[in-house]
C-alpha cells in the first residue's frame, strides 16, 4: 500500500533535499500540475517538487522508495493519454528546471539535451547550426523533449524520418531506487547487452526518470514542396496513401484530414484562407523534402500522377512560406479545434498503411452502431489515424457506456488489421483497460515483471499502462 | 545446475516431438553445429535438433524448461562473437527448417520472413518487387536474417539507412517456457506498452527464439555512385569521415580500410585489379545513392571538395557495375583475408564518428605497448571500426595474457570516447568479460534481472553476454 498523503516528516525531508522554494503544497500549484491535455481529467499530487538536477531527483527517489510514496514524473503536460497525472497523489515531480540544451555537437551530429526543453526550441536551435531534428509532434510548440521520449512521440515527418525512438542514442536515467545510469552509448550502432535505451523510450515514465538525452541529428534539409489534395471520397484519400509509396515516393509528410476536421479548424482559426468545396470529403496534405528543388518538383509531379487516378478536386500547391505555414497551422490545430467544439475522447489508432480505408470504414460503422460521431485525421503515411469521438448531444450515460464499448470495438478492429492501440500518444491511464485486446496475459505479465525489475515497490507513475485486471 | 548431458529418456522425448529424422547425436553433426565464425572455437551441443516450426520449438522449450536443459539457438553460424556456440552442451536448436519468405507485402512495404532465410536472398527477393531491404552485413551471402535480428547486425548501408533494429516491426518469439508471443504490431509507429520488440533485437538468443520477423521495406533506390579515395595518412581518412557529414552529405556507405587490410585482401583475391601506391596508408570507400543520377554526381563533387582538403592520391570512380562489384568484394573480403593470413581476434569497437582518429591512434599505441599488430577497417561513417588483432609470431602466452590486457585498454578507450564494446557483432561469449567496462554493477544487474523475467531457469543460451563476475 502506497503512502499517498504525505506526513509533515516527509515534507521536511523533501525541503531538506530541494530547499523550501521548490516544494509546493498549495492547491493552486497542485491543481496546475494535476492535469495535462487528456480530456478534462485532474489528478493533483499531494506535493509538487521541482528538483534542479539528477542528483536531487536521485535523493527524492531514495526517499520515496524508502517510504513507499508514489512519484509521478511531470513534463510539459501536453500528453493525451494521462501519463503525467498523479493518479495516486504522492509526489508530483516536475522536471521543469532541467531545461537546457547542454551541447550541440556539430562534429558528431548529436545533441545532448535535458528533458524540459520545448521540442520546437530544440529543433530551431539545431537548425541554426545547419542540423535537423526531424520529429515534430503537432504540439511541438509546447511539448517537451523528455515527454516526447517517454511517450515515443511521432509527428508529421515520422513517415520519412521516423519517430522519437529513432533519434535517441543514450539516456541518463534516475531509477526508482535512486541510482543513476546511462542506458547505452553515444553511438549510432550498439549491440552491447540488452537495449535498455529503447526499453526506456515509450515506457511513459514508469521505469525511470529521464534527466539527459543524447540524440542523433541529420544534416539540415533545405527545400520542400507542400500540396493539399482534396478528395471527393474519404476512402479514396486513404487508398491514395499506399499508392504514393508504391510509386516509389517517400514523402516527408502525408497527412489525412476528414471534412469535419477541416471545417471545424477553419471555423476555429478564421483567417487561414483555405477554401473547401462542398463536395470534398477529405484532404491529404503531402510534403516532399530534399536539397534539390528540381527533384522535388519531379516528385510532386509523380504524386500528381498517382492522386489523379482518384476523384479529386483542384490540388493546391503552397507557393510561399506563408501559405505553407497556414496549411501546417491548419493541420496542427485540428485537435484544439475539436476540443473547442465538443467534449471528446481521442484514440490514437495505428495500422499498416494499406489498411487505412478498412479502418476508417470500420470506425464509421462502429460509430453508427453505438450512436457516436467521430472526426478522423492524422499521420496517414504511417497508418496512424487519430479518432476523435465527439460527445455532442449524447447523454452522459451513453457517453460512459456505449462509447466505451465502441472504443473497444475500434481497437479490436485495429488489432485484427495487424495494428495496435497507440501509435504515438501512449497508453497512460485512459487506454490501459484496452491493453488486453492487443496483448495476451503472458505478454502483459512479462511487461509487468519488467516493471518490477526496475521498480519493485511500484512507486514510479503507478496506475499507468497496465490494465486493472488481466 | 543445468543438465548438459542428456539421458536417453530426454532423447526419446525429443524424437517424439520432432521425429527421429531431426534429432542428431553423431559427432560429425554435433561438431558441425558446434562452431561459427568466431576465431577457432568449437562447443558442440549434446544433441542437435531441427524443428519444423514454432510449435515444435515450443514443445522443445517446455521439455528443456522442465528438465533444466540448456538450449542454444543456432542460425547461419556466421557470428563473430560466439552467440551460437553451445557452451554448456545440451540442445543445439538449429532454425534451418524455418527458411521461407512468407509474404512480401507490396501494399504495406513489409515482409514477413522466417529466421533461416539468407539475408542476400531476402534482399534480392524484395528487390524483384522494386522494394529495398537496406541492411547488408558483409556476410550477407551466408548469414541468416534471424541471426541478423538476434545480433542487431549492421553493414555498410547502415550509415544512411540504419541497422537491423530499424527495420524490425514485430517478432514471433518462442519464450523459454514454451509460450509463443508476438512482441508488437505490424505498424511503423507503436507506443503500446514496453517495446519488447526492441528488447528482443540484439539480445543474442538469450530471451527467446525468433520464429517469424515482420520487417519494413523501402521503395527501391535505383542509382549509386561509388568512389575509392586513397589517403596518404590514415588519421586524415578518419577525419574526412566526419567532414563529409558536416558538408551536408549523408552517404549510403562510408567504409574505412587500413593499408594492410587492402594489401592482404588483394593478395587473398588476386584478380581484383585495384592498384595501390606505396605511399597510401588508408582508403575510404564512399557511396551515395538515390533515384536521380545528376544529383548523385553533384553530391560526389561535394565529397571531392571535402576530401581534397586532405592529402589524397587520385580518386577512383567506379565506372561499371563490374568495377563496383569488385570494390565491394574487396571490402567484404577483408575479414576472410585476415583470417587466411594469421590467427586473429576481432573486436567490433564503435565510437561517435568524429572520435575515429583518436580511436585509431589509441589502438596503435596500445598495440605497441602490448606487442601486437592490428589491422583496422570498418563502417567508419557509423564510427564502427573492426580491429583485427594479429597473432603473427606472438607466443601463445603473450597471445593469452598481453592481448587480453590490450583489448581491455582498447575498450576502455572506446568507452572514454562515449563509445562502446560492440557496434554490430554482439557480445556473445568472447567479449562478455569486458562488459564491466561499459556498464556498472547496477546496470548489469538490471539486465540480468530482465533475463530472469524471460528465462528464470537460465536455460536459453547460457553463458552469453553476462560477465562471469560482476
Amino acid at each position: 500500500m502506497l503512502a499517498s498523503k504525505l506526513s509533515s516528516e516527509i515534507l521536511l525531508k523533501l525541503e531538506a533535499i530541494l530547499g523550501s522554494t521548490y516544494v509546493f503544497t498549495d492547491d493552486e500549484t497542485r491543481n496546475h500540475y494535476g492535469h495535462d491535455e487528456t480530456e478534462d481529467y485532474v489528478f493533483p499530487p499531494s506535493v509538487v517538487v521541482k528538483p534542479a538536477n539528477a542528483q536531487e531527483i536521485s535523493e527524492i527517489m531514495k526517499l520515496a522508495n524508502e517510504y513507499k510514496i508514489p512519484v509521478t514524473p511531470i513534463g510539459g503536460r501536453t500528453g493525451l493519454s494521462g501519463g503525467a497525472l498523479s493518479l495516486q497523489q504522492g509526489i508530483g515531480l516536475s522536471t521543469e528546471r532541467l531545461n537546457k540544451i547542454l551541447n550541440i555537437d556539430e562534429f558528431n551530429l548529436q545533441v545532448i539535451v535535458e528533458p524540459a526543453v520545448i521540442t520546437q526550441v530544440l529543433r530551431e536551435a539545431v537548425a541554426e547550426k545547419n542540423l535537423f531534428y526531424p520529429p515534430d509532434p503537432s504540439s511541438q510548440g509546447s511539448c517537451w523533449i523528455g515527454g516526447n521520449v517517454a511517450e515515443n512521440a511521432g509527428g508529421a515527418r515520422a513517415v520519412k524520418y521516423g519517430v522519437t525512438k529513432d533519434y535517441v542514442l543514450n539516456l541518463e536515467v534516475v531509477l526508482p531506487n535512486g541510482e543513476i545510469i546511462w542506458t547505452g552509448a553515444n553511438t549510432l550502432k550498439n549491440t552491447t547487452g540488452y537495449n535498455l535505451t529503447q526499453l526506456m523510450v515509450g515506457s511513459e515514465g514508469t521505469l525511470g526518470i529521464i534527466t539527459k538525452i543524447v540524440m542523433k541529428l541529420l544534416p539540415k534539409v533545405n527545400h520542400n514542396v507542400l500540396m493539399l489534395v482534396p478528395f471527393y471520397k474519404a476512402n479514396q484519400a486513404c487508398e491514395a496513401v499506399s499508392a504514393i509509396f508504391r510509386a516509389g515516393i517517400v514523402p516527408s509528410a502525408l497527412e489525412f484530414m476528414e471534412r469535419d476536421a477541416i471545417d471545424w479548424t477553419l471555423k476555429f482559426i478564421p483567417n487561414l484562407n483555405v477554401q473547401v468545396k462542398d463536395e470534398v470529403q477529405a484532404h491529404l496534405l503531402i510534403e516532399v523534402d530534399g536539397n534539390y528543388p528540381e527533384i522535388l518538383f519531379a516528385e510532386a509531379e509523380k504524386i500528381m500522377t498517382v492522386v489523379e487516378q482518384f476523384e479529386i478536386d483542384e490540388v493546391l500547391f503552397a507557393d510561399s512560406e506563408e501559405q505553407k505555414n497556414a496549411l501546417w497551422k491548419m493541420r496542427r490545430s485540428v485537435a484544439e479545434a475539436v476540443k473547442a467544439n465538443s467534449i471528446y475522447k481521442e484514440e490514437d489508432t495505428v495500422v499498416p498503411r494499406y489498411e487505412l480505408p478498412k479502418l476508417l470504414a470500420g470506425i464509421k460503422e462502429i460509430g453508427t452502431k453505438y450512436g457516436f460521431k467521430s472526426v478522423c485525421y492524422g499521420h496517414a503515411g504511417d497508418g496512424n489515424l487519430h479518432v476523435n469521438i465527439i460527445k455532442g448531444e449524447m447523454t452522459d450515460e451513453n457517453w460512459n457506456t456505449e462509447v466505451t464499448k465502441g472504443i473497444r470495438e475500434i481497437f479490436e478492429l485495429t488489432v485484427s488489421l495487424k495494428g495496435t492501440l497507440s501509435g504515438e500518444h501512449g497508453i497512460g491511464f485512459v487506454q490501459k483497460n484496452y491493453m488486453n485486446i492487443a496483448f495476451s496475459k503472458t505478454h502483459l505479465e512479462l511487461m509487468e515483471r519488467i516493471k518490477y525489475v526496475f521498480d519493485p515497490n511500484i512507486i514510479l507513475n503507478p496506475g499507468k499502462i497496465f490494465p486493472d485486471n488481466f
